[in-house]
């Protein structure tokens, strides 16, 4: 693509010294040489001026490694995982790694394309969100050995890395907050999804209803396809139509929210007085909202962080054996699920 | 990396064929063979049982396409570019491209690894969304005739294709929009940038102003070098100070107008009758604050696929000429911005 590129020759011609040792100056290993400070120095300065760009291939076939890590997200557009992207480049820079990013779109299909791609690129090593039945290519890399580790959703079943959060007991957290708060009526928005997280916060949502002996009916639990207003609508309707009408509402993701705070605006319902509301996630809207929303705060720094530092780790020492880690979430409490039972004894 | 991949001499052997006629099949080229439907089909499903990979570079080197699309956006965590990248590769894909992404951060020097890095990597072509300070870099592609086409973002003075916004006639139409509504005392928070795209929004904002007879002091326009609530505090407690106190703001990103917003209600002010707000970009907050927000509707849609389009025409017909299209942006009127004339009339 485009002009070739200058040669290490070239340079060596201009300095005036053999070519390599502008080889080993150029890739830092000018003290296997008798070379002084002075020349090397003025070997990179030509470099420069020439504006040579090393061979990445040549180097990664000498050194194995091309210092580039994957990362493979669910989702570009969801604001969740693009500020994780964001914190994963910033950590890997800092160990002297590039990212390429790709997105899956939750498309299995997509997600293969894409870590077939980056791998004949070679990169180093994958973070990988993943979308739901790709079981088998995470199965695929434990079995080629390329290194990897799965960030925030993980597969239970496979031996992986992984940095995930414990969505169990954040989901436990929000029901038992909500009912401690006298909300006894707590409904469920999540997806309709085979992916452990998921699962994971709707038993977690079951187990804060079955300590306080809450049975709720089939309606107030949602599962929805995708993200329309109208699952989201009909759902709502059904939850406040119940005999047991719902008095609070947790919402599995950020998106979920948004659409369902939509809709509850359009009934003219106030948040709390009508409606609690809690949300998994983190959102500017969830600030700016005339009754500030109450969230799960997803530790997003640690969790990207952390990915890296444990990737980073596994391509310097490949016999490590596994890291797994559950993270914590903590409820931000704010207006939106404000305790009715202070307002009794007050 | 891990494996040595599958040859198609193994593929061969268990097919009981010649690598060449296995190589045929493989890369779609059994018409120029007198190979059977069956047998074919018999090569395809061994090479899937044997989870066979095709050496792309080997491919690549053949065809000289790698079909896949280096996206740079400017920052990965910010939704406009986020959602931007979600419709360039949905529409990358459609012509077969893969895109892998990377994010400079608005920061030249990683804008200028990422480059390097997508070149070794080999992709095709380029869409990047620049940042402040990366023309030496335009201008090397260009030297170096690879072919990328810019987005959203570009330099007037290099011979670049481009797919941006009109942000003159935008930031215009926005104060004009408010004049009209009655609000004279127009305030603007931008960034302080060489960007021109962020020139033009002040320079529209001037011209509308100037177009009224408007005399606008100082304090009314405010560039801020980062986003952060304290210098937006001091720069809207500046507008709110100065004798003729601002009675309307135009944010000139969407960013900017929620730590704009946060502070506005901090201090109490009611919009629109305090202070009429107008922003670019579009965002879920503006839909859920409790006075709808007015904004100037950015063609996402439309910039990302118009890019990838010009993009896949030059990399078919590399010898056509420049494409460089300025999309009319268009102002979604709601509370935020309502007209005071109208209320005087009623």
């Amino acid at each position: 693509m485009g002009k070739k590129n200058l040669s290490l020759k070239d340079i060596a011609e201009k300095a005036q010294v053999s070519t390599a040792l502008v080889s080993y100056v150029l890739n830092g290993r000018e003290k296997e040489t008798r070379v002084g400070q002075e020349i090397a120095e003025k070997i990179r300065q030509i470099a420069k001026e020439l504006n040579y760009q090393p061979n990445y291939l040549a180097k990664s076939l000498r050194s194995g490694k091309t210092f580039t890590i994957g990362l493979i997200i669910a989702d570009i557009s969801n604001p969740f995982f693009a500020n994780i992207a964001r914190i994963v480049e910033d950590e890997a820079k800092k160990s002297g790694y590039t990212v390429i990013i790709g997105s899956s779109d939750e498309n299995a299909g997509k997600s293969r394309d894409l870590i077939d791609v980056f791998i004949n690129r070679q990169v180093d090593g994958f973070i990988i969100v993943s979308s739901e039945d790709t079981e088998d290519q995470v199965q695929n890399l434990l079995d080629k050995n390329i290194p990897f580790v799965l960030l925030d959703r993980h597969f239970p079943a496979l031996p992986t890395d992984f940095v995930s959060l414990n969505n169990y007991k954040a989901a436990y957290e929000a029901g038992n907050h909500l009912i401690e708060g006298g909300y006894t009526n707590v409904g469920f928005i999540g997806y309709k999804s085979r992916l452990f997280h998921m699962k994971e916060r709707i038993r977690g949502y079951q187990e804060a209803l079955h300590k306080h002996r809450i049975t709720a009916p089939p309606a107030w639990l949602l599962e929805v396809e995708f993200n329309t207003l109208e699952e989201i609508r009909t759902g709502i309707d059904k939850m406040l139509d119940a005999r047991h009408r719902v008095n609070a509402l947790i919402f599995a993701t950020y998106r979920l929210a948004i659409s369902g705070l939509k809709y509850i605006n359009e009934l003219g319902l106030r948040v709390p007085d009508d409606l609690a509301i809690v949300s998994f996630g983190q959102a500017e809207a969830f600030d700016l909202y005339y009754c500030p929303i109450t969230y799960i705060h997803q530790p997003m720094d640690d969790l990207g962080k952390t990915a890296v530092e444990i990737l980073v780790r596994k391509l310097q020492k490949p016999e490590l054996i596994r890291t797994q880690v559950l993270m914590e979430a903590r409820i931000v409490a704010r207006d939106s699920s404000r305790s009715r039972i202070t307002d009794v004894r007050s």
